[in-house]
């Protein structure tokens, strides 16, 4: 099946336009066959032995988001400590989540014992079905952004307060908690970009050729 | 900027056609500006506190490709050892990787500790930096597929072989290599799915609502 030059540039306007949203969200309900295709999406993801390894739990529940929201300010608070001054003060102006704000969370889960123990492509490398449930994550995150729907990956939260609102079992790992509605804005930029707390690095210095001393400046336009 | 329905079932086709592709590779060179459009898609994945920990390492060269094919052999051999005999026959006869066969690959990495000890989104999750390098795994996987152009993820491969084969420095974590590659054709489903290996699990046994055990067999179709 061919993919179209404009099929591949719809492509590339939602990967560049997708942005990890914390403060725009709108209280808009999100309709079940939008939810349903987003849902299909990340299901669609590579998998290591085609073990799937992913489970997502949809929240609505204004409680159990409650608990979530309290979890994240606890761990907020304990994360503005290991700044150091002139960084915690910035560290505590940002907006980094929208728990409350956006109308359904998602958790995403990992099952690492899903399909026994020997599994194709994780034998030597035990962190493949981790990956696997990232990659679900990130299938969700553009076809959510296709939707038009902002997400947020909120990782401010210790796995046991998930696990506790959520009623997730001790053998099941915990990927993320991200939070999906409709947006006022996307923004242009990543905020932290936006806010100068780091530069986009340059593509030049992010590719090597051969090696990983193989990097020039001009390297990426003459390969 | 708003994306168009057109724009967004483009973004699904892609997400529904894209393959772990193995057995399908065309020597064809792949053209510098597609490549840099690619990495350029991988590079703009979301990251833990803009962090940006990956990097590209692409691979042409034939003694390098050959390096690596050899470690695969070692790995696979030895991970032929640990299914039953049953599963071992089946698992000897699959097609693994296309390390030779494809014309460029990519070795993806995360450098753990760039920008510093303390990263914002990382405090309490100190995996979400290997997490990023994945979600740009997956951009570049989509991009890939959106240029008609396949990919595979060769994980049955020691770290220590990539790292030797191409001097990547004992502290940066290496997440992947992969083969990218025009192909003869795409094929209709995951090849371990066609030959029985696994079923795809359904949709609604991955989804749960407010919690882990709220899950019914068309929970999703009320949602």
């Amino acid at each position: 099946m061919q993919i179209t030059s404009s099929e591949r540039d719809a492509v590339y306007k939602t990967i560049f336009s997708r942005r990890d949203v914390r403060g725009q969200f709108l209280s808009d309900e999100i309709p079940s066959e939008v939810l349903t295709r987003i849902l299909t999406a990340a299901h669609h993801a590579p998998s290591v032995g085609f073990m799937q390894p992913w489970d997502f739990i949809v929240v609505k529940n204004q409680t159990t988001k409650q608990k979530i929201k309290t979890g994240f300010e606890q761990a907020h608070q304990q994360s503005a400590k290991m700044f150091n001054d002139e960084q915690a003060q910035k560290y505590q102006q940002f907006k980094l989540e929208g728990i409350i704000e956006s109308p359904v969370g998602i958790c995403v889960t990992c099952d690492r014992s899903r399909n026994g123990p020997v599994v194709i492509g994780r034998t030597i490398k035990p962190e493949m079905d981790l990956y696997s449930a990232v990659c679900a994550v990130q299938n969700l995150w553009l076809a959510a952004r296709a939707e038009n729907l902002g997400l947020g990956w909120v990782s401010i939260i210790h796995d046991d307060v998930l696990r506790a609102a959520l009623n997730i079992p001790q053998d099941i790992s915990i990927i993320g908690y991200l939070c999906l509605g409709y947006v006022s804005k996307f923004k242009d930029k990543p905020e932290l970009e936006s806010a100068g707390w780091l530069p986009r690095r340059e593509i030049d210095d992010a590719v090597h050729f051969e090696s990983w001393q193989g990097n020039t400046a001009d390297s990426l336009a003459k390969a």
